[in-house]
């Protein structure tokens, strides 16, 4: 079948979805063949768009490595429910044909019974291969890394080492991104591209003509590190090296890529005050939403109660000037909003690695002025609207005053907290929006009440 | 100089920066063959530990293709100052040695006239594909490719292929990662790795070996889209055509990831109600940062100012019953913090494509029903708090239905909006968490107001 021609994505399911499925019913040993120009992905969006039955078939009549890489490009979910479901044997002949990351990433999402089981029937080299692999953790460059990759002796000459990668990639289903050179040792000494090995001369050894400077990272480093490096050193493959230098496998880009995307997730979610949710928006369970919102909300609600306390304190004051309760929205919000661009801007600059550890102090100036300037051009304009909406110049004098210091307080605490986090080990972006608001609501009334007890003589 | 082993990042500048200042110094003419295998990113990491004029002189002794990847990696602010201080001729020829991409993003950042006085001294056709690649956007498709690539007519035979991307590989600097097959009227019929030209078998023709089904964008394509389509197709570079097909340029990766890692600071730091910086925090000049900041809070501060007109409003009813005062900190906060989280999972959800707007019935059923059990869940907490308080059952009554209420308004509102800017046309992150939280604020006292008058009978 002809894939429709495109310069941007289109619903390629509903177009090819029915022919798919029409010769499913009715030749069903073409389908491999009329599908075969498809990108895997594309080849799984249209297997996504039929019907549990006639997904099994599909996988089931095109050959076992390309039905596992559409059933890498499934939905995580949809996926997991075709390896539970179909015959053990189908499931291990799938996987065992996976890339060796992504089998580790496939079985790390089913049931420890069920994934031991498919793993017990694939080849032995592959199974120990994948229990190595599932062995780190899924967040670290040993989580990431595939143990596919091409190393050469550097002691190679160039015209051997082209033989010798043409017959590695002949075996291979990850993009060779890199040949890495190594030594006796198998240590890690030099990297090239694999254009670099096409143009370079014949005769000379390999270690000549590598560059003997590679990036690498040990198994354990944070995804986020290894996204930093690729980005920085503009890479597309990352090595990962044991404590003596000996290659333990590649990270590459597309992995690189999907940790940044969800690195990013969870910060976003951090960020709005959600514990981060597992699965994309639409297929997380209801109960589980519920429980990643509901577990902040109850915390930040319960910081909140906080300001009433606070308020009871102030009861007396409250009685006699009834007017400055008709300010307090506004105040409070204030110092919200400034103490949640804070913490997002330095949330942010701390994960692209903008800033770090040892810049709190330009940081926290810098936050300090920031309010200070910020603070008194909200306390002229509510000292005005004050005024404009006939309060005393007393008052009015209490409400600019506490808005200069409030918003000062939330730049302050708004960038002090994602760094106080990180020193301690946690996420930033657990300094959110609301919870930066709620520590701030409370300071924002005491400070309020005490400046009016002050200067409007109340105590 | 041997560079120091290593499995992550150190100070390396610190390590070799004094070194590198010794040769300047006392052998200038060494320095390039003693910091050749350096990565190029580390030498601009060396050299902006220096003075600007050893700077200068570092930039004159390595080799003009050297010191234009060095010019590369440097800071964006480092560079643009020495460029506009370098001679134009010294400028024009580390300038002309870039990538046509980088050539033009660096020609972007400087001052209009100073980029005329470079373009009119590098060679012509250089000139002319910089002033075609400084036509686009810089968010598009088109401002982020690379006019360098690899085409060959899909008639040829794999080793005469192989032949041809012999020789334009020598001429290349950007990474080769795909090669791409045209026809005899250049449109784009296909693509294969390196890696498949090299094992493909010798006397096919390239059409026959090469993937038909190519993804590729316009080049007005949003960066935001060509992101996606390279993480879900795991592409290392992303083809740019025009209307009729033809190959105008390649997207590579690395840009592709500095482009995610950009749209993604200016998501937060909208989330976070900042206008996006145009450098790093601690790079961005202090009034810009004031600028950008500033614009939103008072935009906040005077929509947040109708919570004002709203108590006054209920001025009476304040006035009987005073208690209601200490729980307003408590309302409107629940309120704006369950809108902060829809906000922040729906614009995160959109910006991945979990989510498209013909998903939004589901999105805001989920989001009701969501409000529901949130709302009644702290509507309980409230409840039992306000009691505890010793508040007459009466207003807990009234604190605890105004709960359930403004958490189903922020679920609402903090979901829909993002929604509604995207349909728009503008960007669902300008749906911050300070800007829900300031809508529902107004909306919070008016509910938890009507609620006690009903209730309470204060009307």
């Amino acid at each position: 079948m002809t894939p429709p021609q495109r310069t941007e994505d289109r619903p390629l399911a509903a177009l090819l979805a029915p022919d798919v499925l029409a010769l499913l019913e009715e030749s069903p040993q073409d389908v491999a063949a009329e599908t075969e120009e498809l990108h895997a992905r594309d080849l799984a969006v249209i297997a996504e768009a039929l019907e549990e039955d006639q997904m099994k078939l599909l996988l089931r009549v095109l050959p076992p490595a390309r039905a596992a890489d559409v059933l890498e490009y499934l939905d995580e979910e949809v996926r997991t429910t075709l390896l539970e479901e179909m015959s053990t044997a189908q499931a291990a002949q799938l996987v065992a044909e996976m890339t060796p990351d992504d089998r580790a990433d496939v079985l790390d999402d089913l049931e420890e019974e069920r994934a031991d089981e498919i793993l017990s029937e694939i080849p032995a080299e592959a199974r120990r291969e994948t229990e190595r692999l599932l062995a780190y953790e899924p967040d670290t460059a040993g989580g990431l890394m595939t143990t596919e990759f091409v190393a050469v002796p550097g002691s190679l000459t160039v015209e051997h080492a082209l033989a010798q990668v043409r017959t590695l990639a002949r075996g291979r289903k990850e993009a060779m991104h890199a040949i890495y050179v190594v030594d006796d040792d198998g240590a890690l000494r030099g990297v090239l591209s694999l254009r670099e090995l096409l143009v370079a001369p014949e005769g000379v050894p390999l270690s000549e003509v590598a560059w003997t400077e590679v990036v690498a990272v040990p198994a354990s480093a944070d995804r986020e590190r290894v996204a930093q490096l690729t980005s920085e050193y503009d890479l597309v493959a990352v090595p990962v090296v044991d404590e003596r230098r000996r290659l333990l496998g590649v990270i590459t880009v597309d992995d690189v890529i999907d940790a940044i995307v969800e690195e990013q997730t969870e910060d976003v979610q951090r960020l709005g005050a959600v514990q981060p949710l597992e699965s994309p928006y639409l297929q997380a369970g209801f109960w589980e939403l519920l429980r990643k919102r509901g577990g902040w909300l109850v915390v930040l609600f319960i910081g909140e109660m906080f300001t009433g306390t606070a308020m009871r304190h102030f009861e007396d004051t409250l009685a006699r000037a009834l007017v400055l309760t008709t300010f307090i929205p506004l105040i409070i919000s204030s110092g919200g909003n400034s103490g949640s661009q804070s913490a997002s801007l330095i949330t942010r600059a701390l994960a692209v690695g903008d800033v770090e550890l040892s810049d709190a102090f330009r940081i926290m100036r810098r936050e300090l002025l920031q309010g200070v300037f910020l603070g008194v051009f909200l306390g002229v304009i509510g000292f005005a609207r004050a005024l404009l909406w006939g309060t005393s110049s007393a008052v009015a004098a209490v409400v600019a005053l506490t808005l200069v210091l409030v918003v000062i307080c939330g730049t302050v605490v708004g960038g002090s907290l994602p760094l106080v986090f990180t020193r301690f080990g946690f996420d930033p972006a657990v300094a959110s929006s609301p919870f930066v608001a709620s520590l701030v609501d409370v300071a924002g009334i005491v400070i309020y009440f005490s400046i009016a007890i002050q200067l409007l003589q109340l105590g």
